[in-house]
């Protein structure tokens, strides 16, 4: 079983279904069970810290898939950023086919990647962004709508108006990311236009995703009420899953914090320790609503194949039948 | 050409689209348009002056239509609350065979509706509100997303998300309201496993619907961004059209602003001027956030036709070409 789309064919998978870049989770252990699995996984640059902590990682993915993969970058404006150019060169020197940028101004990266012959998929929060993207060159596009996980943007537009909006206007394939876990988003985000979609909370709540396995559970545990939005006073909104930092960070906001005011408690939470001490309230971690749809904590491929085999059942069995009646009916 | 669903069978009707309660809006002429297009509408019972203007209203739409139409009773709190029983009473005395209910403790309602056999569909926006409205005895949900026009709740919890974790818990049909406007989104909603959609901001924007031009002009050029949620620091959140009283609504409540402080701005405006008026910023009016992906101002019947139309050849099409394809590759 496998679902065709231009997506999967552009990048060259077998089912329409990405592992985005998440910062501290997109390692090479996850990469390659989502590539193994017909998936399309990519490493998070960013999360190694050197361009040749980053050659390493990704060979290290290489020798554990021989299916493609890719490379998340994601470009944030910074006081002190980091060499972003030698990261840029570390993926173009390993040979990577595919890359996942994300944040301000990639026209740079995206010249430099398809120099290379590099594939570039741009994900972006908004329609206009997705314009100006396809016009920089990039190949295809990723809309993240309002229910994600991390940064949402601050247009507060959902996918069931984003993806369809966009689809209206990008003509460049699309893939739609935010809010997605199962085969009824799978089969929704087709039906509005996208050409697979993006997951990020859902692969964090794998077999092989590296993060703590209380953590996981804490994400089978929460219902879809349960995250935050952090720094909307700063216009930088991340969602986060709800607990006692996020809660302390969202009133000390109601009282005008500032990002100053607040980086204390979320400075050292937004490294690892939530990944390797496994205390959901031992910091800020991200999680998007749709750790509501989310009830076990399976390998990459018993994920993926029941997403496809029920996505397909949707299509040609549930949905096929709702028109079929009508028919024998007419 | 038609769509059969678990919810056009408890209702009677051909095609799975639904045109709920809007005040001001929900009168004769457009329900009994829908109505005959093969959906189902809705009059909303507190746009008539009086239960003995609404048993007229409910004669006139019998006059233009002899298929299926409801009548929608608000239920909201109030310091001198409208005769909710003698509105009821004049619904049940008129034959209304379906009626939509919304707001707070329907239970009484709930009842007294049952009691005379009615089929009663609720709104709510959350899953625990669902489920709650199983339990009193509905015979269907309309479940409203974070898109919604008018009351979205206090969740943010947007139909991607919100319609696949009711479908896991509530048992009774459901439809999904928020965010709906053409095919793509009615086929996300099937799959996401609702049985049929609600639309407010769509049906506002028809030929039939009794608002004035100039807005439905308005609607067709907004887009998904212009709107604003107001009254959110009094946790009575409403989506409305982004105009010059919205923003200045946003700006005082971002200033601490109190309900009575914006009475006077808001008062006038939530009534009929700018359904007669046709100014954009004459007052605050509802419109959710799928007014971006409408362009134009159909008839009823042009609207639902090609929205079952479309919806078929993306099932049966677009869709299953995407699984044909990998089975023909298998």
């Amino acid at each position: 079983m496998a679902l065709k789309t231009r997506f999967t064919e552009l990048v060259g998978i077998e089912h329409p279904i990405v592992q985005g870049g998440m910062q501290w989770v997109g390692r090479a252990e996850l990469v390659a069970a989502v590539a193994n699995a017909g998936g399309l996984g990519f490493i998070t640059a960013l999360t190694q810290p050197t361009p040749d902590a980053l050659r390493e990682e990704i060979a290290r993915c290489r020798a554990l898939t021989d299916k493609p993969f890719g490379v998340n970058l994601t470009i944030l404006p910074s006081i002190n950023p980091p060499p972003y150019a030698e990261f840029r060169q570390a993926i173009i020197d390993s040979g990577v086919k595919i890359v996942e940028t994300a944040g301000n101004k990639p026209q740079e990266h995206v010249d430099e990647f398809k120099k290379h012959g590099i594939i570039v998929v741009h994900k972006c929060t908004s329609v206009r962004h997705g314009l100006s993207a396809e016009r920089m060159g990039v190949d295809a596009i990723s809309i993240d709508g309002f229910e994600c996980a991390g940064h949402p943007g601050e247009d507060d537009v959902p996918g069931l108006i984003l993806i369809p909006a966009a689809a209206d206007k990008i003509k460049i394939p699309m893939i739609a990311s935010g809010g997605f876990g199962d085969a009824r988003g799978l089969v929704a985000a087709l039906a509005l236009g996208a050409e697979g979609v993006n997951m990020g909370t859902r692969f964090m709540c794998t077999k092989e995703s590296p993060i703590h396995e209380a953590i996981k559970q804490q994400i089978v545990a929460n219902d879809e009420r349960a995250t935050d939005l952090i720094f909307r006073t700063m216009h930088n909104t991340s969602r986060v899953a709800r607990n006692a930092v996020s809660q302390q960070v969202v009133a000390l906001e109601k009282q005008g914090a500032k990002f100053e005011d607040v980086r204390e408690l979320v400075a050292g939470s937004r490294g690892r320790n939530v990944y390797e001490v496994g205390d959901n309230d031992a910091g800020i971690w991200s999680a998007g609503q749709v750790q509501g749809l989310i009830h076990d904590i399976p390998s990459c491929a018993e994920l993926i194949s029941r997403m496809v085999a029920e996505a397909e059942a949707l299509i040609t069995g549930r949905m096929a039948r709702m028109v079929t009646r009508s028919t024998v009916n007419a």
